[in-house]
C-alpha cells in the first residue's frame, strides 16, 4: 500500500493533525442522527476522550483541554468514534441526556439559511436556560 | 445585541471565515441522516452553494473550488444550509443518489475505532468502484 492507500484503506488510526495541532470533530447524537456540535480536538483531547469515554475537545478560545459538560453537566458519553477517509476528521457518535449547545439548544444548529434573502430562521427552541445552568 | 448576542441569537448571516478564508462544513443526508462527509468552504465556495443548490467546497489540496460531484457525476443537491451558534460552521442536508466519498463509500466515515487497540473497523461496503467513476 502507498502511505495514501495506508491512511484511507488501512486498519491503522492515523490522524492528521493541521498546523494548530488540531482535528476537526463532528457530535452526532447516536440515537437520533441530529448533528450536535462541531469543534477541534488536540492529539490530547481524542487520547482522554477514547480513554474516558467522554468527549472532550481542544477549546481556541480559551487554549486548553475542554471535556464538553464540565461546566454546565451536559457530558457526552462517547458510544462510537468514526475516522473519515483521508483521517483529518473524527466522528463523535453520543448518547446525550440534556441540551449541547451553551446558547441553549439541543444543537448548535438552530438557524437555517433562507437563500433568498440570506438571513436565518431560527428552526429550534430552547431547551435550557443558559443563565440558570452557566450561572451555578 | 453584544456582537456575541447578534452572532449567535440574530438572523443575520455573519459567517466567520479563519485566517486562510475557510470554514469548515460537514454534509448529511438529508433522508437518512447519515453523516456523509466533511470539507471546508471559501466564502466563494459559500456563495456558489447557495446560488446553484449543489454542495461546492474549497480543495485546500488542489487549491480550487470543487463543486462535489464534478468528476464522479455524485453530486450533492442541498435541501438546507444551518450554521452553528458561533457561526464558524455551516451543517448541509443534502439529497444525493450515488457513494459520497471517492474510495467507494457512501459516506467518508466507514471505519470506527477499536478504542482497546486503536485500530480501525471497516463497518461500511463500497456502493461503487471508485477506479470506474474516476478514470472515465
Amino acid at each position: 500500500m502507498t502511505a495514501d492507500e495506508s491512511i484511507e484503506q488501512g486498519t491503522q488510526l492515523t490522524p492528521k493533525f493541521d498546523d494548530n495541532g488540531l482535528i476537526a470533530a463532528i457530535a452526532q447524537d447516536s440515537k437520533t442522527g441530529q448533528v450536535l456540535m462541531f469543534a477541534y480536538m488536540s492529539r490530547e483531547a481524542l487520547d482522554q476522550t477514547i480513554k474516558t469515554g467522554r468527549a472532550t475537545y481542544y477549546s481556541r478560545s480559551r487554549k486548553k483541554l475542554w471535556t464538553k459538560g464540565e461546566q454546565s453537566g451536559h457530558f457526552q458519553k462517547v458510544d462510537q468514534i468514526l475516522i473519515d477517509c483521508d483521517q483529518d476528521c473524527i466522528l463523535l457518535k453520543v448518547t446525550v441526556t440534556a441540551g449541547q449547545c451553551h446558547v441553549g439548544y439541543q444543537s448548535c444548529f438552530y438557524r437555517k439559511l433562507k437563500p433568498e434573502t440570506k438571513s436565518l430562521d431560527f428552526i429550534a427552541k430552547k431547551v435550557f436556560d443558559p443563565a440558570k445552568v452557566y450561572d451555578k
